[in-house]
Formats: C-alpha cells, structure tokens, sequence
C-alpha cells in the first residue's frame, strides 16, 4: 500500500536547507505524487544561530548522524556539504538502515559516489543527487532516466555560475580578474575562499558526476584533469573577442575506443555558441547521445530557490518507490574509467605569444610551428600598450595535444619570446 | 520482487515502431534498471508489407487491442497514431487490464489525456508518453517530475520540427512558402498531406499536453487558439529580419490570474534569442517556474532514433515500479482549465500594410493608431517591388490584444490602404 506521508529530516541548513524549509513551509500539503512530505527534524552546526525561517516545529539533532539513525526519519536529506567528515557518516548511516538519501553534495558524490551506491542499492535504498549538479536544472535526471535508451559519447558545458559570472563581467566589464572576482565575493556570488569555484574543483565535482551516469562508471574525480579561471586575464578574453570567440570555463566528459576524457578547462567557444551565450551565473550543458543527437539545457545552476526545488523532486522520486541504479547500471559492476592518453587528443587551440617587436619574429614561429607539424588557422597581432613586448596571437587547426604542447615548448625557446606562451583550447562543441 | 524480464508488445510499425525494434535488437539486453525489456508481440496493418527490419521473432496481431489484450504482454506500446480508432480502443484495453501504457501518440493524449489518466490511475497503470513531444527530448518528465517542487507560470516554444525547417528554408534561401514545402515533401520532412503540420495542429497538441503537466489541468486541445505558418509569407520574414527579428512557430501556455491561455501562432523572436537561433528541425523549449526560473532544453523534434530512444527511456521507467500521477495531480481532481479572455493579453505586434505611394499615409496611419491608443515602436518603408502599392511596416509597444485588433480594422478601412494588414505577434519570452 502506498504511504500518506514521509516524514523527512534534513541535515544542514545553511541556504539550501533554508530554501527546502520554506519551500516546505510555504507548501505544506506538497504532494507531488499523491503522498504528502513534511519535515519532522533538523540537523545543523549551531542550534541558536538566528535564521530567517522557523525551525521550531522540527526536533533538534546536533549529530546529523544520529537524525539519520533516528526512527521517526524516512526521508534522510543531506545539505551538509564537504566530502568527507560529518555528511559521509550521516548518508552512510541512513544508506545502511535502507533509509532514501537525497543530497546536494557534489564533492561527496564526486568522490565517494561509488562506494555509497554499492551501499545504497545493498539496502535498497535510493539515493539522489540532482540538486548536486546545476541546481534545479535536471541534469542528473536526464543522463540517469531519460537517455537510456541511447548511448551518450559526450556531455559538456558551465557547470559553475560562479566562474560564468566572473568571465562574462570581466568580458562586458573590461575590468581584470582579481577586480571582479572581489566584487562578485561582495555581492555574495563567490565564497570568502573562493577556490573550489575558480579553480575549477566544483566544475570537476559536477562532471565527474555527470560521466558516472553518461557512461555507466565509477565516478572519478581524481582522474579529472582540472584548471580554473584564475589564470584567465583580460587581454585575453579581448584578443579571443576580435577573433570571435568568448572565454568560457568548460567541464566536459567524453568517450571514445573506450577511453574517458574527464576535463575541465578554460575553452573558446564561438560568439553564437550557445556556451558563448550562456552569461552570467548561468549554466548549461549539451548532452551527445548516438540515437537522440545533441540535446542542450540551459539554466540556473545555483541558489536557495532552483536547488531547494530539485531536493523537493527528488523528494518526490523517493516516494513514487522507483528503483534504479544509482550511475545507469548496478553498483557492484561499476568500473572507475582509464583516463584518457592525452596522446589520443586533437583539437584546436589559442595561443598568446609576447614577443619583442623586432622583425622576423612571425617568420620564426611560424617555422617553429611548421617544423613541429602544427597548421595555422587565423594569425592577430594588435596594437596593446604593454611593457617591454607585442602580443600576438595564432589559432591552430585541430592537432593532436602532444605535438601542440611541444611546439608551445620551442616557441616558448625563442630568443623573440619574451614570456611562457598562454595556450588556451579551442572548443571542441 | 522485482521482475527480471518485462514483455513487450508493440502497435505500430513506422518509423517509430521501426525504431523500437532495431534498437531492442542491437540492444537486447536493454537493462537500464536491472531488468531487461523483450519484444514478444507486434500489430500493424499489414503483416505482409516489405520491411527493413526484422519482425519473424515477434508473435502477430492484426488488431492491436487484441496484442493488448494478450496475457503475454506486459506493457503495451501504441505507435499507431491518431487520436481516436485503433490507437484509443486498444489503449484503452490494456489500461483497463491494469497494464502499462507508453505512447508517441500526441493527438491521442491531447484530446483524450484526462480520461485516459483517469483508466490509467484507477487501474494502477502507468500511462506514459515522452516520446508524444520533442522525440527524444525530454520535455515530458522535465515537467511531470523535476518541475514538482516548483510552480510552473509559462511553457513556450518551438515544438513542430516541419514548420520550424521550413521558417529556416524560406529565411536562409529566400524562398516563398510553397515551394518550400514542396521541397521539404520530397525530402520527406513534410507529409503528403501536410495540414496537420503546417496549420499547427501537431504543435498544438503537444502544448496541450504540456499545459497539463505545467499546470496540473486536464489537457484541453479545444480551447488551444491555433494559427500555422500556411500564411507566414516571404516579405514578412524579410522585413522583420530587417526590424532584428526572424519568424518561428510558437507554441505556448501560460497561466495567470487563474486563467490559462494556450496558443500557437507565428511570432517574431529577436536574432540572438535562443528560439530564433534554433533552427531547421529542432525543437526548443522554455519552461519558467516560480523557483527554478528559466530553463532552456533544445533537441531533434522527431525522428527514428531520437523518438525510439524516448519509448525506450518510458518503457525503463515503467520497469522502475514508479507510480505518479498522469498529469501532475490525481487525474480524478483535474479540471479542463478556463481559457484566457483575449482582452486579458498584452503584447507587441508586428504589423505590415500595403498602402498607395501617395503623401500624407503615414500620418493617417499613425493618427489612426493613435487615436485607439496603440504606441509605436518602429516604423519602417522599404522600397520592395510589388504591383500597385508600397509596403509599409511597423512594430507596436505592448497592447491589450483587444485594441490592437480593433486598431487594425481601422486601419485596413483606410482608404490609402490596399490590403487587409497583416498582424503578427512579437513573442513575449
């Protein structure tokens, strides 16, 4: 017989908490699937702390483990966050009494996603992540439940608003990285440390996730290859502009001859690309499946409102009683992927060169590029004040990464050069 | 316990049924969820047909409510298409057998979802239908299961592929509708008989649909105001590509005050905007919710592949066990909803005129405008060689449908003016 009500504990009650609070406070009779949710206990840090929503009515935990573990909680949502430590023990917990566990907890799933399925489907017990991965846009239920039919070969696309946010006001801005990123962490769009965000490290964390369930492995997020935005300067979002491309921080899983490439990078995507066009915290992912083609979502990745409403969906799924597969196929035969040889990479590339303005020094990396097998596609030197050198810049045809690499290697040996070539990818979408 | 083999019978063998079949026989081992889904029993009109793929493994109806019927099938699959006949009776059959039920037919849902879900839920079976809107773009269970912890206020977009190509033929070529269409005919992207695309009654259908699991209504294809791209001519695309914008078919339902309002006309988007920017057969769709806010998904519409994918994906949820409503709500307390009073719209309108070369028809149009109380936007006189008058075009600020409709019969009574105006509206998205 099909239960009336769940009754839900919710562990961590920080801004997605806060929204799944009143959310559920605002729709008390929220019954999505003919069964109704309501909250019946609260975990968090500090119970004195003054918030904005009323948390009275829900019996206090201070060890979220102990809600989890707690008989009168069905439903276990963790909004605890962080890999490791307290929100681990409490999912395992919950994961081991056979308890649904619905969390928003990339960095957790990213790195500990396999072993937890391998739990959870042991004690039949679902676990959901969707508010993990660009908020309340449903990626993970998209790659989990409706391309199976299909055989995806590649998903890519902003998987971080923060870092979007950043590379779009330094575009429509002019202004450099450290000037922006220090206003977006006034405005609250960026943490006090912000480097999970721009390093790439909450990008990988997504990916990694979206991979597992496009390809049926193991997520696994130290196989990932990660940069993040910091590097980015300005000089470069302009020269990419005036050869028609915007900077964008590009997360992207792909398979081929059995190969899993797991990478995130700073990528140019042509001005009308819908990653191009995708601004501010804005995010959006394209998804290549064989049979179905190209499909692209586009929404927003984060906040109280978009991320409380996919822990209520997920919510939801826990109580229409399916069962699948946490990563597309059952846990116990889940493998980590081979990550790719970057031997076995071609694509196209930019690189900025600040050379001394002297003749000759075009005619010398072009032959450098030429000696090492790498074709030319578009050439740009402009005049920018800059101390003590010319930028120029090249795109390249598509050429396998390793021969790009030692070809920046000799032009970075010029005599001409005068600092390490920046190379950034062209991409490949 | 869960079962480890479900069995399959499948009505309809065209594109889609084709589809089916050579993906479950390249994949017969299809186990998203652990179990494996097998075709044991076909139905099509005629058993004798040339086929290019192979149906001598499968049992054969030659009356799909009999295959329904049949004590060895498990979930009935309609591909037959055609709201009412065949398609409805056998349906209906196996929904009354408690079986479950997943279907690309949208005439079907659209006219006779609320009945339909009412068998389905009173017999606990599911009733599913992805594969009805966008293919294998999943519009459907981003409505019915990620929106749930959301309010949904609009749906809007591009949802007939055929018009969608021919918009982009007549733009990109500069060609006039017919022959168009004629080419897209002998491309086999339009139907023979091509009315039920091009007058957007299939558009119609599926924003039906997607009204009622946005709004927890019952779908209501009568009350959709429908207008195709029969009517869209090559000058109006033209000129409003001069004004900065491109013509599309667009589907959308939008609730407010309790009203609902869902219609399909041709409208004009602004070049940059993602539904003016999709082209050729994609489909494209804007869901916005309360919480969420905008989500954006785009995909092949149609086809073999991407549609099979779609059943396939419905007939693994059905393997899941899951149980949910129909259509957002229990289909016993669905309302066919009201639809909106025209006088409550607002909106910008594109309106072109063919008026006399003669001083002094500006400012009688304008006066005319001005005296019902429409405020223009843009203006614009083209020199365009047509026999006997001069085209003129201007856009409007945003007006209550009512005036503007009454502004336009005033100005097609001026005597300066040749032809009745043409009236298209800017989309509001």
């Amino acid at each position: 017989m099909a239960k009336d009500v769940w009754r839900i504990g919710v562990a961590g009650l920080g801004t997605v908490g806060g929204g799944l609070v009143g959310f559920l406070a605002e729709a008390p009779t929220f019954a999505p699937v003919g069964a109704r949710a309501t909250i019946v206990a609260v975990s968090a840090r500090d119970h004195a702390r003054a918030r904005d929503f009323d948390i009275s009515a829900y019996r206090w935990f201070d060890d979220p483990s102990a809600l989890a573990a707690d008989p009168d909680v069905e439903v276990f949502v963790e909004l605890i966050g962080g890999a490791d430590g307290p929100a681990k023990a409490a999912v395992e917990t919950a994961l081991r009494l056979g308890k649904p566990v619905v969390t928003a907890n990339k960095a957790l799933i990213a790195k500990h996603g396999a072993a937890l399925a391998i739990l959870a489907e042991a004690h039949d017990a679902p676990l959901l992540f969707e508010a993990a991965v660009m908020g309340g846009t449903p990626a993970v239920k998209m790659l989990r439940e409706a391309m199976v039919g299909d055989q995806v070969d590649a998903v890519a696309g902003i998987l971080n608003g923060t870092c979007n946010y950043i590379l779009t006001e330094m575009e429509t801005g002019s202004r450099p990285f450290a000037e922006v990123l220090a206003e977006a962490q006034r405005l609250g769009y960026a943490e006090a440390d912000p480097t999970t965000d721009i390093g790439g490290f909450d990008a990988a964390h997504k990916i990694s996730i979206l991979a597992a369930l496009a390809f049926g492995c193991a997520p696994n997020f130290d196989a990932a290859e990660i940069e993040g935005v910091d590097r980015v300067e300005l000089l470069d979002i302009k020269l990419a502009h005036d050869l028609g491309y915007r900077i964008r921080l590009v997360a992207q899983a792909t398979r081929a001859d059995g190969e899993i490439s797991v990478r995130v990078h700073p990528a140019l995507a042509p001005l009308g690309h819908p990653l191009a066009e995708t601004r501010g915290a804005l995010n959006a992912l394209f998804i290549e499946g064989r049979r179905i083609g190209r499909i692209f979502i586009q929404g927003p990745g984060a906040g109280a409102g978009p991320t409380a409403a996919a822990v209520a969906a997920d919510i939801a799924d826990v109580m229409t009683g399916a069962r699948r597969p946490v990563f597309q196929a059952p846990a116990t035969t889940l493998k980590p992927f081979a990550a790719v040889d970057a031997a076995h990479r071609v694509g196209k590339a930019y690189v900025r060169l600040l050379v001394k303005d002297e003749p000759g020094v075009i005619a010398a990396v072009s032959e450098t590029l030429a000696e090492v097998g790498v074709s030319i596609d578009s050439f740009l030197q402009k005049p920018v004040e800059n101390a003590g050198g010319v930028p120029i810049v090249l795109t390249t045809h598509a050429t396998p990464e390793s021969v790009l690499l030692k070809a920046i290697e000799r032009i970075g040996a010029l005599s001409q050069v005068l600092e390490p070539p920046r190379m950034l990818r062209i991409a490949r979408i």
